[in-house]
């Protein structure tokens, strides 16, 4: 049984194109299929190699990652399979697979180079699907195309400032949540626009609405507001850029 | 081909997790995943039970359902397996589990007791998910603890007033249908704010954006407004307590 | 291993009901079931012809698709399955079918003749489910009933008007892509409410932002905004009668 996983920002009904493209071309169709996400914020490279991070280490050996955020289709940038750990993604090189595949082992890019019969917008279907067919089926990534340096994409720097310290938000969850580009939690307290925010090791330590940051569950320190949501409290959104004070 | 419902209140890729360690415990992968739902108002316990108590029923004996709407997650709250007619149920211990153990036979409940290396903020990944695996290769919910009496939650009574009956919107559905903790349409003819409810068997009986009363799928009564939103219309919410005026 | 793809305009959890009861009528569940989309604006049956167009073709044959946007329930429209060149599709009589059907070959169409016990708002889940996994297990739609003259439903004509194209928006996708019922890119250069629409062959030949006219992966023409959305930009949305004017 073998094991595909779809990401995207393509919303509904293309991710289920890719889906009939796969089982169209294998011929073992004994294969499960998890939606990581398909509600990726448009284009928002970054979010989605936040979900890929986040997720894709659970999954066992032998996965292959379909991910497609792809603002560059049909543009001259290479589609690439990055192998790492046993583990296949298939996608655009945009810096999009690389933080999950680095965080399994190292990884070895190789260009897609054979050629596909493709549209101009819709490389996942045309392209990453049938690549991700041909890899379930045993073909080895050396035989689509030379090894290559994918591009790589960060999730931005921290910085130490006079009163605290300068952090990305990068991802909003579900429950308004904000994600932080930061590993661990602030050594000392810390506010956010001048309201302190609690160190808690999970939500339900705080008061109704009191705000907290913790270590979340995918490992990066998030804001939170106990049953309530941090976005809409502080007004903040994916991609701002914020200061904790130190305090 | 063992079958594991999820159904959540975590929206986007926070599920894929719990299916990916699900996969990665299984020895034999022959399992089918099916979505309830993972758009469960956030924290809405009773929204939850009644998406699962109107869904269980209507999978095989020995599907196994993982439901994980918990805003006690890291507290003292139990984990807990209940087994009711062959199905399983894998959840916190706060009632979003038993009105579903219920509607299928006599429930018995398991704590779960053994321990498993968990964050603080995601145990429908780090426990019940692995808790369903097991299930899945055959083990007794007998083997994870002891027996224990759950929690139960109702959705609340309807009652008699002077004019007429006062009921609860338990759930808001995609078509801004209004369900009510009522099991039968009322014996008399009723209005809502002044307006006429007209008795129906479907939706399509009304004029357009006629309000009307029917008896849902679901077997729980429904205020719809033909080719329109009840919840738009009334101003309504789950939640929100209504009279129904007896005319 | 048997395909099976649901389309609705259910939102959350009905879907699911739908696939327990094929779980539960089949002998041998080895199915993969494919979520084409359930989020189809509610009773936009020309919306969800136009999604399920898009998106049979990519399967093999003998796939089974359910489609259910079915604003006539409980009355008497008929349920129908249309076989066409080895694809099965299962559905009300209300043209959702059509559309698909035709473009993979010479449809023919069976009345679902056979009673089931069904509640009067849920045929998804009482009949059409039930019929699925009847052809999942190799009955012939012949079985169900009578061939009948299925209705048909189409996108709407474009017209050629003094100034230039008069055409509809037939689905607005999550980008905010406008999909015309134009099955090709106009001859001429054309402007919308004023202004131009540069004819690209993919999003990103447009300057940010710049409002732009393409092919869409699905053979319809559409307009789009590169990096932004168009619906937004033009104040647009599905139904909506425009007007391409040539310059």
């Amino acid at each position: 049984m073998k094991i595909i996983t779809l990401l995207t920002d393509f919303g509904s009904f293309y991710p289920a194109q890719m889906k009939g493209v796969v089982l169209s071309k294998l011929k073992d169709r004994n294969v499960t299929f998890v939606d990581i996400a398909h509600d990726i914020p448009p284009q928002d490279v970054r979010a989605g190699a936040f979900a890929l991070l986040s997720s894709a280490r659970y999954f066992p050996g032998g996965t292959i990652h379909i991910a497609v955020v792809d603002p560059g289709v049909g543009t001259e940038r290479l589609g690439i399979v990055v192998e790492s750990c046993g583990h296949f993604f298939v996608g655009p090189d945009n810096g999009l697979l690389l933080p999950a595949a680095k965080s399994l082992g190292q990884p070895r890019a190789y260009k897609i180079a054979r050629a596909f019969e493709a549209s101009s917008t819709f490389h996942g279907r045309d392209i990453f699907a049938p690549v991700a067919a041909m890899l379930a089926e045993g073909q080895s990534p050396q035989c689509l195309g030379p090894a290559v340096r994918p591009k790589d994409l960060g999730f931005g720097e921290t910085k130490k400032t006079a009163n605290g310290i300068e952090t990305t938000i990068i991802y909003v969850d579900r429950f308004g949540n904000l994600i932080l580009n930061m590993r661990k939690l602030p050594s000392s307290d810390v506010s956010l626009k001048g309201i302190k925010l609690r160190k808690v090791r999970t939500y339900a330590e705080g008061r109704r609405i009191e705000p907290l940051i913790t270590l979340g569950s995918h490992g990066f320190a998030e804001i939170a507001v106990n049953l309530g949501s941090a976005a809409d409290a502080f007004c903040l959104k994916a991609g701002d850029r914020i200061v904790l004070e130190e305090i």
